[in-house]
Protein backbone atom coordinates (compact mmCIF):
# COMPACT_ATOMS: atom_id res chain seq x y z
CA UNK A 1 0.00 0.00 0.00
CA UNK A 2 1.24 3.45 -0.93
CA UNK A 3 2.28 5.84 1.76
CA UNK A 4 -0.46 8.43 2.27
CA UNK A 5 0.28 12.13 2.31
CA UNK A 6 0.12 13.68 5.77
CA UNK A 7 -2.62 16.26 6.26
CA UNK A 8 -1.91 18.89 8.89
CA UNK A 9 -2.74 22.48 9.72
CA UNK A 10 -0.35 24.91 8.02
CA UNK A 11 2.15 27.08 9.86
CA UNK A 12 3.78 30.33 8.79
CA UNK A 13 6.80 28.30 7.65
CA UNK A 14 4.61 26.90 4.86
CA UNK A 15 3.72 30.32 3.41
CA UNK A 16 6.11 30.13 0.46
CA UNK A 17 4.89 26.66 -0.54
CA UNK A 18 1.28 27.79 -0.14
CA UNK A 19 1.87 30.75 -2.44
CA UNK A 20 3.48 28.49 -5.06
CA UNK A 21 0.35 26.29 -5.07
CA UNK A 22 -1.93 29.34 -5.29
CA UNK A 23 0.01 30.53 -8.34
CA UNK A 24 -0.23 27.07 -9.90
CA UNK A 25 -4.01 27.18 -9.50
CA UNK A 26 -4.19 30.66 -11.04
CA UNK A 27 -2.48 29.31 -14.16
CA UNK A 28 -4.98 26.44 -14.31
CA UNK A 29 -7.84 28.93 -13.95
CA UNK A 30 -6.42 30.93 -16.87
CA UNK A 31 -5.56 33.98 -14.75
CA UNK A 32 -1.78 33.66 -14.33
CA UNK A 33 -1.26 37.34 -13.51
CA UNK A 34 -4.11 37.71 -11.02
CA UNK A 35 -2.12 36.80 -7.91
CA UNK A 36 -0.86 39.97 -6.21
CA UNK A 37 -0.57 38.30 -2.80
CA UNK A 38 2.93 37.92 -1.36
CA UNK A 39 4.42 35.48 1.14
CA UNK A 40 4.53 38.34 3.66
CA UNK A 41 0.77 38.98 3.16
CA UNK A 42 0.05 35.30 3.78
CA UNK A 43 2.14 35.18 6.95
CA UNK A 44 0.56 38.37 8.33
CA UNK A 45 -3.02 37.50 7.37
CA UNK A 46 -3.07 33.79 8.16
CA UNK A 47 -0.81 33.22 11.11
CA UNK A 48 -1.19 36.22 13.40
CA UNK A 49 -3.46 36.78 16.36
CA UNK A 50 -6.69 37.11 14.38
CA UNK A 51 -6.12 34.98 11.28
CA UNK A 52 -8.22 35.75 8.20
CA UNK A 53 -8.19 32.12 7.10
CA UNK A 54 -7.40 28.56 8.11
CA UNK A 55 -5.19 26.39 5.92
CA UNK A 56 -4.56 22.65 5.86
CA UNK A 57 -1.67 21.27 3.85
CA UNK A 58 -0.78 17.87 2.45
CA UNK A 59 2.83 16.88 2.92
CA UNK A 60 4.54 14.13 0.93
CA UNK A 61 8.22 13.56 0.10
CA UNK A 62 9.01 16.41 2.55
CA UNK A 63 7.13 18.80 0.29
CA UNK A 64 3.80 20.65 0.49
CA UNK A 65 1.86 19.13 -2.39
CA UNK A 66 -1.64 20.35 -1.68
CA UNK A 67 -3.79 22.65 0.41
CA UNK A 68 -7.31 23.43 1.51
CA UNK A 69 -7.78 27.06 2.56
CA UNK A 70 -10.95 28.66 3.87
CA UNK A 71 -12.55 31.04 6.33
CA UNK A 72 -15.85 31.66 8.12
CA UNK A 73 -18.72 33.41 6.40
CA UNK A 74 -22.19 34.35 7.60
CA UNK A 75 -25.51 33.48 6.07
CA UNK A 76 -28.47 35.61 7.11
CA UNK A 77 -30.59 32.51 6.53
CA UNK A 78 -28.44 29.88 8.27
CA UNK A 79 -25.99 31.71 10.54
CA UNK A 80 -22.30 30.75 10.64
CA UNK A 81 -20.94 28.95 7.58
CA UNK A 82 -17.48 28.01 6.28
CA UNK A 83 -16.15 28.92 2.88
CA UNK A 84 -13.60 26.75 1.09
CA UNK A 85 -11.64 29.28 -0.93
CA UNK A 86 -9.03 26.98 -2.49
CA UNK A 87 -8.52 23.25 -2.79
CA UNK A 88 -5.29 22.62 -4.67
CA UNK A 89 -3.13 19.58 -5.38
CA UNK A 90 0.15 19.97 -7.23
CA UNK A 91 -0.15 18.48 -10.70
CA UNK A 92 2.39 15.65 -10.20
CA UNK A 93 0.52 14.44 -7.12
CA UNK A 94 -3.02 14.29 -8.49
CA UNK A 95 -5.05 11.10 -8.71
CA UNK A 96 -3.76 9.78 -5.37
CA UNK A 97 -6.64 10.86 -3.14
CA UNK A 98 -4.82 13.88 -1.71
CA UNK A 99 -7.52 16.32 -2.84
CA UNK A 100 -10.17 14.16 -1.22
CA UNK A 101 -8.17 13.90 2.02
CA UNK A 102 -7.85 17.70 2.19
CA UNK A 103 -11.53 18.19 1.35
CA UNK A 104 -12.48 15.67 4.02
CA UNK A 105 -10.32 17.40 6.60
CA UNK A 106 -11.88 20.75 5.77
CA UNK A 107 -15.42 19.43 6.06
CA UNK A 108 -14.61 17.77 9.37
CA UNK A 109 -13.15 21.06 10.58
CA UNK A 110 -16.31 22.92 9.52
CA UNK A 111 -18.45 20.28 11.22
CA UNK A 112 -16.46 20.68 14.43
CA UNK A 113 -17.40 24.39 14.36
CA UNK A 114 -21.07 23.41 14.02
CA UNK A 115 -21.65 25.49 10.93
CA UNK A 116 -24.87 24.94 9.04
CA UNK A 117 -23.27 25.15 5.59
CA UNK A 118 -19.96 24.76 3.78
CA UNK A 119 -19.73 26.56 0.48
CA UNK A 120 -17.28 27.33 -2.28
CA UNK A 121 -17.13 28.39 -5.92
CA UNK A 122 -16.41 26.21 -8.93
CA UNK A 123 -15.79 27.16 -12.56
CA UNK A 124 -18.67 26.06 -14.76
CA UNK A 125 -16.33 24.44 -17.31
CA UNK A 126 -14.60 22.34 -14.65
CA UNK A 127 -16.97 19.39 -15.01
CA UNK A 128 -14.74 16.88 -13.21
CA UNK A 129 -14.74 19.13 -10.13
CA UNK A 130 -18.52 19.64 -10.34
CA UNK A 131 -19.04 15.86 -10.60
CA UNK A 132 -16.77 15.27 -7.61
CA UNK A 133 -18.56 17.84 -5.45
CA UNK A 134 -22.00 16.52 -6.36
CA UNK A 135 -20.92 12.95 -5.57
CA UNK A 136 -19.98 14.06 -2.07
CA UNK A 137 -23.42 15.55 -1.41
CA UNK A 138 -22.89 19.18 -2.39
CA UNK A 139 -25.37 21.07 -4.54
CA UNK A 140 -24.01 23.18 -7.40
CA UNK A 141 -26.37 26.13 -7.83
CA UNK A 142 -27.06 27.42 -11.29
CA UNK A 143 -28.93 30.66 -10.62
CA UNK A 144 -26.44 32.75 -8.66
CA UNK A 145 -23.81 35.00 -10.23
CA UNK A 146 -20.78 36.49 -8.54
CA UNK A 147 -20.47 40.27 -8.67
CA UNK A 148 -17.11 41.90 -7.93
CA UNK A 149 -15.91 45.43 -7.61
CA UNK A 150 -12.13 45.46 -7.91
CA UNK A 151 -9.67 47.92 -6.39
CA UNK A 152 -9.82 50.27 -9.38
CA UNK A 153 -13.63 50.19 -9.52
CA UNK A 154 -13.82 50.84 -5.75
CA UNK A 155 -11.62 53.95 -6.11
CA UNK A 156 -13.60 55.20 -9.09
CA UNK A 157 -16.86 54.72 -7.20
CA UNK A 158 -15.54 56.45 -4.07
CA UNK A 159 -14.38 59.44 -6.10
CA UNK A 160 -17.68 59.64 -7.95
CA UNK A 161 -19.77 59.30 -4.79
CA UNK A 162 -17.84 60.79 -1.89
CA UNK A 163 -19.66 60.47 1.38
CA UNK A 164 -19.04 62.98 4.10
CA UNK A 165 -20.65 60.65 6.67
CA UNK A 166 -17.89 58.05 6.62
CA UNK B 1 -36.65 68.24 -1.04
CA UNK B 2 -37.61 64.93 0.57
CA UNK B 3 -36.12 63.97 3.86
CA UNK B 4 -33.40 61.38 3.33
CA UNK B 5 -33.29 58.17 5.32
CA UNK B 6 -30.55 58.11 7.93
CA UNK B 7 -27.84 55.50 7.36
CA UNK B 8 -26.09 54.29 10.50
CA UNK B 9 -24.33 51.23 11.85
CA UNK B 10 -26.78 48.77 13.42
CA UNK B 11 -26.92 47.97 17.13
CA UNK B 12 -28.26 44.89 18.86
CA UNK B 13 -31.53 46.78 19.46
CA UNK B 14 -32.12 46.58 15.68
CA UNK B 15 -31.91 42.77 15.54
CA UNK B 16 -35.65 42.19 15.31
CA UNK B 17 -36.08 44.70 12.50
CA UNK B 18 -33.05 43.25 10.71
CA UNK B 19 -34.56 39.76 10.87
CA UNK B 20 -37.87 41.04 9.49
CA UNK B 21 -36.04 42.49 6.47
CA UNK B 22 -34.05 39.27 5.98
CA UNK B 23 -37.32 37.31 5.91
CA UNK B 24 -38.81 39.77 3.43
CA UNK B 25 -35.83 39.19 1.11
CA UNK B 26 -36.19 35.40 1.43
CA UNK B 27 -39.77 35.69 0.18
CA UNK B 28 -38.59 37.80 -2.78
CA UNK B 29 -35.90 35.20 -3.54
CA UNK B 30 -38.58 32.49 -3.56
CA UNK B 31 -37.23 30.71 -0.46
CA UNK B 32 -39.66 31.81 2.27
CA UNK B 33 -38.83 28.90 4.60
CA UNK B 34 -35.06 29.06 4.29
CA UNK B 35 -34.47 31.45 7.20
CA UNK B 36 -33.67 29.48 10.35
CA UNK B 37 -31.80 32.38 11.96
CA UNK B 38 -33.35 33.90 15.09
CA UNK B 39 -33.09 37.33 16.69
CA UNK B 40 -30.95 35.76 19.42
CA UNK B 41 -28.54 34.35 16.81
CA UNK B 42 -28.22 37.80 15.22
CA UNK B 43 -27.53 39.51 18.55
CA UNK B 44 -24.93 36.91 19.57
CA UNK B 45 -23.21 36.71 16.18
CA UNK B 46 -23.26 40.36 15.16
CA UNK B 47 -22.93 42.43 18.28
CA UNK B 48 -20.59 40.57 20.61
CA UNK B 49 -16.83 40.86 21.09
CA UNK B 50 -15.88 39.20 17.79
CA UNK B 51 -18.76 40.01 15.45
CA UNK B 52 -19.27 37.74 12.42
CA UNK B 53 -20.66 40.59 10.33
CA UNK B 54 -21.12 44.33 10.09
CA UNK B 55 -24.54 45.80 9.41
CA UNK B 56 -25.66 49.25 8.31
CA UNK B 57 -29.32 50.18 8.54
CA UNK B 58 -31.48 52.86 6.93
CA UNK B 59 -33.89 54.55 9.31
CA UNK B 60 -36.92 56.54 8.19
CA UNK B 61 -40.18 57.37 9.98
CA UNK B 62 -38.59 55.89 13.15
CA UNK B 63 -38.39 52.51 11.43
CA UNK B 64 -35.60 50.36 10.00
CA UNK B 65 -36.48 50.27 6.30
CA UNK B 66 -33.29 48.84 4.81
CA UNK B 67 -29.96 47.24 5.52
CA UNK B 68 -26.56 46.36 4.08
CA UNK B 69 -24.90 43.43 5.85
CA UNK B 70 -21.50 41.98 5.10
CA UNK B 71 -18.28 40.52 6.44
CA UNK B 72 -14.60 40.11 5.53
CA UNK B 73 -13.46 37.35 3.20
CA UNK B 74 -10.02 36.41 1.92
CA UNK B 75 -8.88 36.03 -1.64
CA UNK B 76 -5.71 34.03 -2.20
CA UNK B 77 -5.13 36.23 -5.22
CA UNK B 78 -5.91 39.65 -3.74
CA UNK B 79 -5.79 39.29 0.06
CA UNK B 80 -8.49 40.84 2.27
CA UNK B 81 -11.84 41.49 0.62
CA UNK B 82 -15.34 42.40 1.83
CA UNK B 83 -18.46 40.45 1.02
CA UNK B 84 -21.85 42.13 0.83
CA UNK B 85 -24.20 39.39 1.95
CA UNK B 86 -27.50 41.28 1.87
CA UNK B 87 -28.70 44.62 0.56
CA UNK B 88 -32.38 45.00 1.38
CA UNK B 89 -34.91 47.83 1.23
CA UNK B 90 -38.43 47.30 2.50
CA UNK B 91 -40.85 47.22 -0.40
CA UNK B 92 -42.78 50.42 0.51
CA UNK B 93 -39.54 52.39 0.64
CA UNK B 94 -38.02 51.39 -2.67
CA UNK B 95 -37.26 53.83 -5.47
CA UNK B 96 -36.11 56.57 -3.08
CA UNK B 97 -32.38 56.00 -3.26
CA UNK B 98 -32.16 54.14 0.06
CA UNK B 99 -30.61 51.03 -1.50
CA UNK B 100 -27.98 53.16 -3.20
CA UNK B 101 -27.22 55.03 0.05
CA UNK B 102 -26.69 51.70 1.87
CA UNK B 103 -24.58 50.31 -0.97
CA UNK B 104 -22.50 53.49 -1.01
CA UNK B 105 -21.97 53.30 2.73
CA UNK B 106 -20.86 49.69 2.50
CA UNK B 107 -18.37 50.39 -0.28
CA UNK B 108 -16.96 53.35 1.64
CA UNK B 109 -16.62 51.10 4.68
CA UNK B 110 -14.79 48.47 2.60
CA UNK B 111 -12.56 51.17 1.11
CA UNK B 112 -11.70 52.41 4.61
CA UNK B 113 -10.47 48.88 5.40
CA UNK B 114 -8.25 49.01 2.28
CA UNK B 115 -9.63 45.80 0.82
CA UNK B 116 -8.75 45.03 -2.78
CA UNK B 117 -12.20 43.75 -3.70
CA UNK B 118 -15.85 43.94 -2.69
CA UNK B 119 -17.98 41.03 -3.82
CA UNK B 120 -21.48 39.65 -3.52
CA UNK B 121 -23.91 37.31 -5.22
CA UNK B 122 -26.84 38.18 -7.44
CA UNK B 123 -29.60 36.00 -8.84
CA UNK B 124 -29.28 35.64 -12.59
CA UNK B 125 -32.96 36.50 -13.17
CA UNK B 126 -32.70 39.73 -11.19
CA UNK B 127 -31.76 41.86 -14.20
CA UNK B 128 -32.53 45.20 -12.57
CA UNK B 129 -30.03 44.38 -9.81
CA UNK B 130 -27.43 43.21 -12.34
CA UNK B 131 -27.87 46.44 -14.34
CA UNK B 132 -27.53 48.52 -11.19
CA UNK B 133 -24.34 46.76 -10.10
CA UNK B 134 -22.75 47.02 -13.52
CA UNK B 135 -23.58 50.73 -13.71
CA UNK B 136 -21.65 51.27 -10.49
CA UNK B 137 -18.51 49.60 -11.85
CA UNK B 138 -18.95 46.03 -10.66
CA UNK B 139 -18.35 43.05 -12.93
CA UNK B 140 -20.93 40.27 -12.92
CA UNK B 141 -19.06 37.03 -13.62
CA UNK B 142 -20.73 34.38 -15.71
CA UNK B 143 -18.40 31.40 -15.29
CA UNK B 144 -18.46 30.71 -11.55
CA UNK B 145 -21.02 28.52 -9.83
CA UNK B 146 -21.74 28.33 -6.11
CA UNK B 147 -21.42 24.91 -4.50
CA UNK B 148 -23.01 24.30 -1.10
CA UNK B 149 -23.04 21.45 1.33
CA UNK B 150 -25.93 21.93 3.75
CA UNK B 151 -26.22 20.73 7.34
CA UNK B 152 -27.75 17.41 6.34
CA UNK B 153 -25.16 16.76 3.62
CA UNK B 154 -22.33 17.64 6.04
CA UNK B 155 -23.61 15.06 8.56
CA UNK B 156 -24.04 12.42 5.88
CA UNK B 157 -20.51 13.04 4.59
CA UNK B 158 -19.01 12.95 8.11
CA UNK B 159 -20.72 9.63 8.83
CA UNK B 160 -19.63 8.17 5.53
CA UNK B 161 -16.02 9.38 5.87
CA UNK B 162 -15.14 9.51 9.56
CA UNK B 163 -11.66 10.79 10.18
CA UNK B 164 -9.80 9.69 13.28
CA UNK B 165 -7.32 12.55 12.83
CA UNK B 166 -9.78 15.31 13.63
Amino acid sequence: MKKQATIRQATSADAQSILALIKELAVFEREPDAVVLTTEDLVRDGFGEHPSFVCFVAEEDQQIVGLALGYPRYSTWKGKTMHLEDLIVQEDYRGKGIGFALYKRFIHYAHSLQVRRVEWAVLDWNQSAIDFYEQTGAAVLSDWRTAQMDEHAISTFINQYPDENI
